[in-house]
C-alpha cells in the first residue's frame, strides 16, 4: 500500500514524506493521536449517527432523496439562497468536476504553486479535466493581485490557455488564512478581467474558526463563484461537495460529476453526513477544536525556541526541528517532511486531537532536544 | 436533484426511465422497498457495524491501515495468492482504472453494446480515460467469442484504435450469467489475441450465487486479468474494488486510481466495508437473497401470463407490461421503463427485498391486469 | 513504416488491408496509378502553382495573412454570407476541432458504425476531444432519422453522453452520396432535438459532382452547421478546412484549433492551396474525373460479371474477387481488402486517374479471371 | 484572423504582442521582412523545388514511400544508426506525440516556465497528452541540474505526478544555447534518476551554427533520448519529425502520431522538404544566415547604446525599446513585445532577413532614437 512520499528524492522545492521511523513506529498502534494529517482521524459519532439514521430502507438514488435535498436548505442557510451543493466523493473530485464546470476547453486556472491542485492530485485537473494550471510562487499560500497578475494576461492569445478562474485555497496549504478583505479583492480583480473564482475549501472551516465568522463572510459576501466545501477532514467519514454560488459561473456540474467518477450512487450516506456536519454547529466546533490544538503547539514549541516557519491561523504548524529530534519523535507519532532540505515538518492537528495529545509530543519533543542539546 | 432518465426521449433503442408517476408515487415513504435499482436498498447492518468498529481513533491515510491489509487476505482468499486489491469509490471509477491500466494510450475495449461503461458512464472511459470502446450488440448482454471477433482485429494498423482488453460484465446488465467455460472461451481466445480480460463485477456476487460456485471459479480459474469488485450494490455504504489478479495485466494502478481521483483519503472505511462483505459469507447470503427474491417475481410474473423477456439468473426481472398497468403500480413502487417502445421494464431485487414486498408487487399486478383485463 | 492494416486479423467485421503482394509489387514503381486510396495521389499541378505564387517573402503566421482572407471570400462564395473557414492541418483535425467546437465536455456524436471518425482515427475524437461515439449500422454507409433515433435519446439523464451533433460522410466511406432531400431531413430531425449536424466532407466534391448541384445545395441550404471541407483527397498536398456555416453552433474554433495541435504556423501554404481548389472549378473537374473514372471501372467490373457490392455514386467502387484473382492484381496495383471474409475489395479512384489506368486494371482482371476460369 | 496575442493583458510576467501599430503598418506589404518570428519568412527555394520534384503519379501514403525512407537515412547520418524519424504537423504535435511517447499516463515533465511547451501550446501537452508540466524558472530559458532538481522529486508518491521526462529547448525560447557539456550534465542527471530526456529543437540549427558543431553533439552524443527536429522555423513549407534516439525511451509512436492527429496522408511531401533540408547543408546554410543577421543586429542596436536583455546566441535578439521608438518602428515592421511592463521586444531573424533588412531597420532606429532624444 503506498505511503504517501515514501521514496521521494530530497530537492530543493518543498518535499514532503514520511520520515524514516527506524522500524520502531507503530502507525497502528491503538490510542496513538498522529500529527500527520486531518485525515488520519476517523469519524465524528455524530456523524456516524446520521449515517446510521439515514439506514432506513429503500429510497431513490444518485441524489434524488430527502437528505440531499436537506443538504441543499443546510447550504442556503450558509451560503445564500443561490447556493446548490452537488455532493462528491473527494477532494480532487470536488476541485475538478467545479473548475471543469467553470471553464472552457480552452481554459486555465490561476493558483498558487503550493495550491493541492497543483501538488498533491498526480495532475488530475490536467489529466481528467484537460485544464491548465498557472502556477505562481507564494511566500505563505496566499495569492494577492500582484501574484495572480503574474498569469492572468494573454487574453485572446490563442497560443495561451485562456486565464478563465482564479483558485484559491482556504485555508492554504500552509496553515494561513485569506481575510475577507483578501478575498474581496481577489474576486473583484478576477470579475473586472472576465474570470471567477473558485475556492478550494477543503479546510474552509477551519479559516472561519480562526476568524470567528459565518461561511458566508468568506465567501459568497466576497464574490467568491464556486466553492468546494469540505468534508472529510472535518470528521466525516468521506465526502464533500461542490457548492455553486453564482449559477452564471458553471455549466454541466451534473453531467462532469458523473463523466468525473464523482456521483455516489447511494447519495444519501454523502448528503447525510454532511447535513450532520453543517446543519447545527458541528463543522465549527470541531474546527475551533483543531485549531486551538495548533495554537497551543505553536506556543509549546515557541516556548521551547523552535523556529516556527509559517503563522499559524489553522491546524497546522510548520517547524524546523533538528533531524535527530524528528527521527526521536517518530518513535512514536506520524508526521510529514515538508522540506527536507531545511528540516521543516507539518505538524497537523485534527478534529480529535486532545490537549493530552499535544503535551505528549511537546514533552517528547522537549526530552528530545535536551537529549540533543546534551549531545 | 437528477432523476435517472427523467427525460429520455422514447427511441427505437433501449430507452431507461422512470416512468410517469402521476404525482401520487412518494418515492420517499418509510417502509416501501423498489424495484428500480440494487441502488435504492440502504447499507446491511453488518457492514455499517464494520464501519462503527473501524471507528479507533487515528490510522495513516491512503490505504496504509490494517483494514486495507486485512482486505488482501481477504481478497487472496477469495481470487489466488496473486490477488491484489485496489478500493475505489465507484464502479465507473472500477471500470476507469482498470482499463487505463490495462490498455496503452492507444488501446481499445471490446464490449457489449449493453455494457455499463458504454450506457451508463456519461463517456467516462473516453473522457477520463481516452480509451476507445468497439462494442458489439449482443441477444441478452453476454459476449462470445464470435462477437469478440467482429471488433477485436487491425492489430498493428495505427488508424485503428488498438484492441487490448476485452470487457465482460458478470452477471450482465440483462440479468444473465456467464458460465466459467464461458468465460474461459472468451480469455483464451483474448490471450491467443495478445488481449486482456476485464471483467466488471459489480454484481459478481449474484452470478456465484446463481452458479453455486466461489469466485475464483468465475475468474481467477478462467483465465481473468482484472475484476472490478463489487460492494455497492449488494450492501455497501459506498465502496468497489479493482481487484488485479495477473499482476503481468496493469501498470500504474495506484497512480491511474489517485489521478483518476478514486482514491480515498480515509480507505480504512471502504476497506472495513469490503472486509466485512467478503470476509464470511455476507457477499453469498446477500445476493442469494436478491436472486431468490428476482426468482420469486419471476415465477409470480408467470403465472400472471406476463411476456417476460429474458433469463431470470441474477437478480433482475425483464418484463413487459401494458402501459396502464405500469402506470398503476408507479401509485406505489418505482422501476426504470427498459424498453419504451415496446412496454419492456425491469424490474430489480436487492439484498433486503423481502418476500412480502415481492408478494405485495405481485397483488398491486394482478389487480392492476384484472381491471385492464376487464376494461 | 507502418503499411495500413498489413497485420489486421480477419474477423466478421469490415476488415481492410493491403492484400499479400507476393513480394512482387513495387508500390513505388514510377508511372503506376494504384487504387488504394485517393492519398496516393499527388498534388495537382495548379495546386503546386499556388504554393509557388505564395512563396512572397514574409507575411504574418498564423492565418493573419492575405492568402486566408482571400480564402473566406472564396468559401462565402461556395457556402453562403455566414460561412467562416479555418484552415487546419488534416482530416481527422477538421473532424475533432469541428465537433469539441459543437458539443460540451459531455456531449455525444451519432454517427454511422463506417464513419471515419469512428474507424480510421486511432480514437482521437475519444482521446483528444473526450468525445463519445454512438454509432449506428448502416446498410450503405448513409444514416437516416430512423437510424439517428436509435441513439438520438436520453436528454438529461446524467448517466448518459448527451448526444449533441449528427455527424454524417458525404460522401460516405461507402461511395455513397446522401441526397439534398437526405441531409435537410436529417438537419431537421437534429435541430428538432436541439442538437446540431456536422459534415465531414473530405470527399464533398464528389458527392457534389455526383449530384450535380453547387456546394451549398448539400450543406447550406440543408441546414448543416459545420462542414469539414476537405482538400487532402481532390488534390492538394495537405490541408483541409473547418467551415463554421452557423456561427451559433460552435465556440471557441480558433482555441481548439490551437489546442488541438492543428493550427499551421505559415498559414499562408494551406489557405493558397484550398484558394487555388476552391476559387474556380478546380474541386469540381478533379472530382469529376475521379468519379468518372470509378464509373468507367464499375461498367467494366459489370462486363465482367463481377459481384458489385455497393452503389457506385462517388470514387470507390466496392467488388468481391476471388482470391488469386485480387493477388494477381495486386502483383501491380495497390488497393485494399474491405472485407477478407467475402473477398470485397474497394478500388478508389484519384483526380488523376486515367481511362488508361482503368482499361489496364479491368485487362489485367480479364486475363486472372480467364485463367481462373480456366482452372 | 487571429493576430497573436493582439489583446493580451499586460501584467507583471512575460507578455508578448504585436504591439499597437497605430492604423499605418501593412503587415502584407510586399518586399518587407519582418522582425516577428522566423514563422514570417516562407519556404526556401531548394524546399519548394522537393516539393515539386516528389510530384509524381502515385505513392503509398502515410509514409510508406521513398521519401520517407530515404529521410531516415538521412537522419541516421545525421544522428546515429539508432534514430527513426517520425514526419508530424507542427512544432506542437512534435513536442506532444514524443512527450506522450516517453511517460506513463501519470508522468509528469520537467522544463523551463519560459519552454514552449508551456507558454505557447495552449496546454496541448495537458489537454491532448494529459501530461503534468513541472515548470522552474530560469534566468535566461536554460535548465540546469540545480533547476531541474527542485522539480525532480517525490519518486512513488502517488500524490505527486511522476516526473519522467527533462523536456529543453535547443536553442531556448530566450535566444540562448546549451553547450553539449551542459546538455550532457542533465542527461547524466535524468537518467541517473530513471528520467528521459526530450530536446524541443525546433530551432536547433540554431543552436548546432552557433556552436559550430555537428547536429549529433548536441544529442546523440550527449545522452538525449527523443528530439523534436525542427523545420518549419528554418525554410519549410510546413513539417517537423520527432526522431528517437534511443527506441528504449519511447512506446507507440505511431499510434500516438496517428491519434494526435499529427499523421500526413501524403507524408512524400512533407519527408521531401526534411530530406531537402537536412540532406544537404541547407540546414547549416540558413541557421547561419538567421545567426549572423541576428549579431549584425545586435552590434547595431549595441551601438546605439540600447539594453540588451540576454545573450544573443541564435537568432533573437531581446532589446529594450522606448515606446515612442516602439511604435514608431511598427510603422514599418512587425515585432513582439516581450515584456509590455518594461518595454523588451523581441527582434527574430530568419533564413532569408537580409543585411538590408537588418541596415534598414537600424537606420529607423537610429532616427527615431533621434526623435526621442530631440524631444
Amino acid at each position: 500500500m503506498p505511503v504517501r512520499g515514501r521514496s521521494c528524492t530530497p530537492g530543493r522545492g518543498t518535499v514532503r514524506r514520511v520520515g524514516d521511523t527506524g522500524g520502531v513506529n507503530d502507525p497502528h498502534a491503538p490510542g496513538t493521536r498522529h500529527f500527520a494529517s486531518d485525515n488520519y482521524a476517523g469519524v465524528h459519532p455524530e456523524v456516524l449517527a446520521a449515517v446510521a439514521a439515514a439506514n432506513v430502507g429503500h429510497t431513490p438514488a444518485y441524489g434524488d432523496d430527502p437528505w440531499t435535498e436537506r443538504l441543499q436548505e443546510v447550504v442556503r442557510a450558509h451560503l445564500g439562497d443561490a447556493a446548490v451543493a452537488y455532493p462528491v466523493l473527494n477532494g480532487t473530485g470536488a476541485n475538478v468536476v467545479a473548475l471543469q464546470a467553470m471553464l472552457p476547453r480552452w481554459g486555465a486556472v490561476v493558483c498558487a504553486e503550493t495550491a493541492h491542485v497543483n501538488t498533491d492530485e498526480n495532475g488530475a485537473p490536467e489529466r481528467v479535466g484537460g485544464l491548465k494550471l498557472l502556477t505562481v510562487p507564494t511566500p505563505d499560500g496566499r495569492l494577492t493581485p500582484d501574484l495572480v497578475a503574474r498569469q492572468a494576461w494573454g487574453f485572446g492569445d490563442v497560443h495561451r490557455a485562456q486565464p478563465g478562474v482564479v483558485s484559491l485555497t482556504q485555508a492554504t496549504e500552509l496553515g494561513t488564512v485569506y481575510t475577507p478583505d483578501a478575498v474581496r479583492e481577489l474576486c473583484d480583480q478576477a470579475h473586472a478581467l472576465g474570470m471567477r473564482v473558485h475556492v478550494d475549501g477543503s479546510r474552509i472551516a477551519n479559516a472561519a474558526a480562526h476568524l470567528g465568522l459565518p461561511l458566508r463572510a468568506l465567501t459568497t459576501d466576497c464574490g467568491v463563484d464556486v466553492l468546494s466545501l469540505g468534508g472529510t477532514k472535518n470528521g466525516l467519514l468521506l465526502g464533500e461537495a461542490v457548492v455553486v454560488l453564482d449559477p452564471g459561473a458553471v455549466d454541466g456540474v451534473e453531467y462532469l460529476r458523473k463523466a468525473g467518477m464523482q456521483l455516489a450512487s447511494k447519495m444519501r450516506f454523502v448528503s447525510a453526513q454532511l447535513v450532520a456536519l453543517y446543519e447545527g454547529d458541528l463543522w465549527l466546533r470541531s474546527a475551533q477544536r483543531a485549531n486551538a490544538m495548533a495554537a497551543r503547539l505553536r506556543a509549546g514549541l515557541d516556548a521551547l525556541g523552535l523556529d516556527i516557519t509559517l503563522p499559524t491561523e489553522a491546524n497546522g504548524v510548520f517547524v524546523r526541528l533538528p533531524r535527530p529530534v524528528a527521527a526521536a519523535l517518530r518513535r512514536t507519532w506520524r508526521f510529514y517532511d515538508w522540506d527536507v532540505a531545511d528540516g521543516t515538518v507539518r505538524l497537523m492537528c485534527a478534529f480529535d486531537t486532545t490537549e493530552q495529545d499535544v503535551d505528549d509530543l511537546l514533552a517528547a519533543l522537549g526530552e528530545a532536544l535536551g537529549g540533543t542539546a546534551a549531545s
